[in-house]
């Protein structure tokens, strides 16, 4: 199985965790992909290796201070841009396939959406940019016929389910959930929560923010947002089991009550391939999953008592508007400030829940009004965490 | 969602479980489906029933004696066929969009190939067809440009987790057996199994031979030769796990280590309703599966030493021609005389391994080759097992 003619690829967010696994596989197929530009935000040594390894057309650094530091590693032919619309600019620029975006935060909208104006596929591992402002997104994919593959495992395993399936026919997207390193804890434990120990996660190893948001339950929250927006359901129609082993990455309920599951080895390696070769399937250097050897997968109800943030994602994509901004706002806020020992573990969700109160939702924002929600819940956060802005 | 114009239907062995819950469906779904013709052996007042409420064009009863008692029960107007080539008649003589072969035996091959040659949609119950014939059989279709739905909850599933995915990027499929009513037990324990015992199946309800096909696993070995044919893959990517909840139906891995699963209640209804209705999907009246509800799913590998029937069954598509035949053969009258109490419940492994081992294979065997495979593999069982020919 092979792509008939290599796949351009811009890589933004190429030195983070999913961005250096995207270039893993672009390495072992390198038949398949050719790099063409790449951006980091501050990481300049990683960006300088893999320039020198994956040899792209241009590279960016958003972090215009940190750029500094780049001048004079590369060769002279290669074409460095600067600062926060470096990004965007890239994309306007190259040409390319596919455009993966492994950037964190409300800065990878500006180059998606220019990904999508020109009509590449868009590998979308950039969470904020459909909780944020899914319905731009979605809305602007659409007129231009362009496809957002999901990286993230769960979306990506509920886009595997769907393939050949008339989405009519869907009744639920159910979206698993590791429940976390602090499943199971008594209420009275939560509120003396250490950072190291949530940031122990069962199944996956990931970055700490998007750790924290597994401990409480916040990223399954973003993900049910996520999941509306990219499959066009509405959130009464996602739902979220607990299924401590991650073997099942997510399943699709259909009208006629037959339920497609995808699983496989919890290796972030797996679902940016699908997303990068996605109808085809590559075969690669992993051993495939042992079901006989796994033994047991279990699943239960989601803990919405001890875990509120999962409740409160649902309440704000149910809400609408500039909600989703604000609840992915003052949760940046307050995972900072737990990691930074402000506030205690229980302190995220009550920070959050404040946040909500105290935002006044506008429908239909455009991106100006987004940016703004996301500000004033921000400050509002590090306010109400004890932080001062 | 409904389909346009009333698909016609026949269904072959309508009297027995699936032809009656392909009835039901057919009840359920009065707008999407009319009946042409209905067949049973011999249970002529269930037929006379179903004729009443259904009124098709015609039935048959093959069993001739058995017939005889059904004259002048049903109006004039109502054609019935008599006698062993009566369903292969029916199909010939009235035309259908789908035929359900919810027959048993050998004796549903004929009407099956005559339903290919009049391009109907097969939707296939009877295990028999593909396990004796299933290069003859899959060979017709394919020329004839006719879909093998199959109905067997296993293969339902594979034939679902197969839909929008390229059969060349199938690395393997992956059977789930539930392992019967006898998992675990010891193997002295074995020698004195009753057939009650061996009749409760744990999570499916259904006629008593193939739930001593499940006691033995040999029900599981005649899936695998069913599902080699059916979806074209040598008995090496076929693999069984046993899952004793039978949730999860049966499964599909992917050369890129993606497994597709397909789970479901365990009722026969939905896998007739599927191959009624696929590519569409039908809403219906039974309430989802709740996984959290179901809690934990287990999975192990077969135990090969108690229950060598499931290896016998690999050996006999490996060796191919006529050998699978015989297995069947030899399994059907071994059952019968572990059932009559003729023989223990270890003897109806032995008396496949006798007769496999006495049996000369025919390649690329024509049918009356394998009408003959079949007669002399019954006969070699019945005298093993001491029974009067």
């Amino acid at each position: 199985m092979a792509i008939s003619k290599p796949q351009r690829v811009i890589v933004l967010g190429s030195t983070g965790s999913i961005g250096r696994t995207a270039l893993e596989v672009v390495r072992d197929f390198s038949h398949a992909f050719t790099v063409v530009a790449l951006s980091t935000h501050r990481n300049v040594e990683i960006l300088a290796r893999q320039a020198a390894e994956f040899r792209p057309e241009a590279v960016c650094v958003s972090h215009a201070p940190s750029a500094a530091r780049f001048r004079g590693v590369l060769p002279g032919d290669l074409e460095t841009l600067e600062g926060e619309e470096g990004p965007t600019r890239l994309v306007e620029h190259y040409d390319a396939d596919v455009l993966v975006v492994a950037t964190v935060g409300f800065a990878g909208l500006f180059p998606t959406l220019a990904g999508i104006d020109r009509g590449m596929r868009i590998a979308l591992a950039n969470k904020e940019v459909l909780v944020v402002a899914g319905e731009i997104v979605m809305e602007r994919a659409h007129r231009r016929g362009v496809e957002i593959v999901p990286i993230d495992s769960e979306h990506n395993a509920i886009w595997q389910c769907l393939a050949g399936n008339d989405r009519r026919a869907v009744r639920r997207l159910i979206l698993t959930a590791s429940g976390g390193p602090l499943r199971g804890w008594p209420a009275s434990r939560l509120e003396t929560v250490t950072p190291a120990e949530a940031l122990k996660h069962p199944t996956w190893r990931m970055g700490r923010k998007i750790t924290i948001d597994c401990a409480t339950m916040m990223n399954k929250g973003l993900e049910v947002i996520e999941a509306c927006h990219l499959f066009g359901v509405a959130p009464e129609r996602v739902e979220v089991v607990v299924h401590p082993q991650s073997t099942i990455h997510s399943m699709v309920e259909f009208v006629d009550g037959s339920i497609l599951a995808q699983m496989g080895r919890t290796n972030m390696y797996l679902p940016i391939l699908n997303a990068l070769t996605s109808p085809e399937r590559f075969e690669n250097k992993f051993e495939p999953l042992d079901l006989a050897a796994v033994g047991r997968l279990d699943f239960a109800r989601p803990d919405d008592e001890n875990f509120p943030c999962l409740g409160y994602a649902y309440e704000a994509i149910r809400r609408g508007g500039t909600m989703p901004a604000a609840l992915n706002a003052a949760n940046e806020e307050a995972v900072a400030a737990f990691l930074g020992e402000k506030i205690p573990f229980t302190g995220i969700a009550e920070t959050i829940r404040a946040a909500m109160d105290a935002h006044d939702a506008v429908e239909h924002p455009d991106l100006e009004t987004l940016r703004e929600a996301d500000r004033q819940a921000r400050a509002f956060a590090r306010k109400h965490a004890g932080i001062a802005a």
